[in-house]
Parts: structure tokens; sequence; C-alpha cells
């Protein structure tokens, strides 16, 4: 099926979610699935995911539903799963370990090639079977290994120059967990992916401050 | 100022980003800003960013602008920060402890008061001052203690009992990094606000292989 242009963000960052479903029907032993079925365990609308789906050449038949497989298959060929690019992790302190020994890069489409910190106390260290290398080496690296994709777990205040330098040396996107926004001053190509997890916890603590006080401002 | 009710979730999800961008600025000495200088750096529209403010009653004053300080401290107040709601962790493996060491939780609007794991190689560890308890311990904890947030960092397989569980002893809200979808089970009262750090990961995979691709599917 051939991918569309202008395909908005929204719709492309609703394909995990659907690649994740469909993973969970797939290991449930489940073969086919209609889209009113689909719609109900995601909490989407059927017509949703029919123009989601439609974005990239449609799938499904009518009256027999999705083959969970072939569009589970699919929808991994679409987000480029298949490729593995080459991703590096900036900065191996509690988050960048955490993240380095626990994320599933293979399922997500990347391979780590490799760990750097400024540390002394980290570098050496092996984290999932790479050697936490001096941050003084990266940019050598990047020259030998080419990279492409850069997790960003460093200080706030290290993140603009280290995006810059990674960019130079062919770095095409960020998966940025710093406080910081580092897109503004970065080529409109490179794409940033923003984890701010700070955020994400006030949402939630505006929430349920809501439910709990709702006649208090 | 008075909240208003039916305030759209992308509002509130905006109003964290608001206070950040504030309270950078607030660092960098700035005490007034106009909505114009306020968009350009935040990458919205004036417009946007007044009714955004609108509606919680509006600040700012027509040829000034925004006093940064009292709108920092005023969004600070509309996302509750300054009640510091009882928090616990349940789940002190990589991405858990991470979390637990890393996070500002008072900046956030929490207090973590407890951390649970039911690995006996974790239990009774010092994480940020608090010991590790077994999770066993966890119901007796929430009767006590009354935390009214939990941040789930167990396996998926895990979720959907463990949220039943601390749902039925007063947990309001969670914090979810599991890959599971845990809220069509609740009370819609409950707030989840998930993370899904690989769906994050595959949309950043999907944007750069775009990049580098742009004529294949």
């Amino acid at each position: 099926m051939p991918k569309k242009d202008g395909i908005s963000l929204s719709v492309i960052k609703r394909l995990p979610r659907y690649y994740r479903f469909l993973g969970m029907l797939l290991q449930d032993g489940t073969t086919r699935i209609s889209s009113k079925e689909l719609a109900q365990r995601m909490k989407l609308t059927a017509s949703q995911i029919r123009q989601d789906l439609n974005c990239f050449g449609g799938f499904g038949q009518q009256g027999y539903g999705y083959n969970v497989e072939s569009l589970h298959q699919a929808i991994g060929k679409i987000l480029g799963l298949q490729r593995h690019l080459p991703i590096i992790l900036v900065g191996a302190g509690n988050l960048g370990k955490a993240i380095a020994r626990q994320m599933d890069f293979d399922e997500a489409g990347f391979e780590l090639i490799g760990i750097f910190d400024k540390s002394p106390e980290v570098v050496g260290r092996v984290i999932r079977g790479l050697t936490v290398q001096d941050a003084s080496e990266l940019e050598a690296f990047c020259i030998t290994h080419h990279p492409v994709v850069a997790i960003l777990t460093i200080p706030r205040e290290a993140a603009d120059s280290m995006a810059q330098m990674l960019v130079s040396r062919g770095i095409k996107g960020f998966w940025n967990f710093t406080t910081h926004d580092i897109s503004h001053q970065l080529d409109p190509s490179i794409t940033v992916e923003n984890v701010h997890l700070c955020d994400s916890l006030m949402t939630l603590c505006y929430q349920v401050n809501d439910q709990l006080f709702p006649d208090e401002d």
C-alpha cells in the first residue's frame, strides 16, 4: 500500500497504538477483527479507524473485518520498524540507564549502538552489553558509525549545544527527555520527539485536584 | 480567578508547558512578557495564548503584557501544585527507581510517600530517603496513609488487578508507565495519565524514516 503525502501528525501518533493493540490481539490468538470491535477496544469510533487506515491505502474487507496479523505487519512496515535505525543514548544517569535497560528498541524500530556519558563514575560500565563511552568520543563515534537518532537524557543546560553538534554529525532525530525544547534552534527537517515527564505529571495533578476539589480554584 | 467548567483536555495539557516556560523566564530574570513574545517562544499564536488563559479568567493587561511571576504563580495554583498530593510508586525496577530518583515531585504537585515492590532484591533498599516496602504491605499502607495517586511501573500483566485494588483503597489517579491501557476497566472518575514510551519511540521511528526514505512505503 503506497503511503500518501501529508498525513497528519495526529494520525501518525495513533499508529503505534494500533500496532500495540493488534500485537496484543495476536498474542491472544485473535486472527480477525471488525473495525467496530477494534474501535470498542481502543475507545475510538469505527469510522475513525477506517479513516486512519485509509490514509495508507486501506486494509480490511467489507463483511470480514481486518486480518489481525497482516494489519499488524502492515502498520509495522508503515512505521518503518523493520529498518532498525541505529540509535545512541547520550546521558547514562538514572533515567538514561533505565531507558537503556528497559526499552525494547528492536520492537520500536531501532538498534541501540552506543551509550555515552561524561561522568567518570559511569564511563566504562556495561549496560545492556554496551560499554558506556566517554562523551568526548561521541563526535568521532558518529563519524564512524553513523547513528541517525539520539536519545537525550542529559541536563537541560547541555541540550542545545549537544543537539547542534549531533545534527552536524548526521543525527536526524532526537528522543528528548530534557525539559528543554531543543527544536526551536534546529533545522525543520530534524525530528524531535519530546517526552516531558514533568508536564505529564502536572496534567495528572490538575485532573486529580479537579476531581477532589471541584469547587476550588 | 475562578476556574471555568468544561475546560478541554488540550488546554489543560498545555498548562504545564506554560508553567515551564514562565519558570524559565523567571529564572532568566524576565519580569513581563507580551503574548506575542511568549507565543514566539512557545511556537503558538498570540491569540491561542490569550484564548487558553481566558479559560481561567484571563490575565495580562492591554499594552503591558503578562507579569511573568504572577502568571507563573496563578498557573501553578490552577494546576493545584501547592497541594502536594500524596503519591506512591508501585514497581521499583529500573524505570521505577529512575523515576523515584529523578522526578521533582514537589515541583509537579506531589509528595512521594511510599515505594513498593515484590522483589526481595529490591525490598528494604532506600531510594530517595524511602525504604522500599514489600508489595504485600501496600493495601494496609493505603488504609493508613491515604495516598491519592499511584505511579505504575510494574509489568503489564499485573496492571489491571493492581489498579483495581488501589482504586478500592482510595487511589484517584494513575501515572501509568505500563504498556497496558488500564482505564477501560476503571470508573470514569479515575484519572489515568499514560506514558507510553514505546509509542513515542515508534512515532519518532516513523518520522525519521519518512525523512530518510520519503519515496518508500
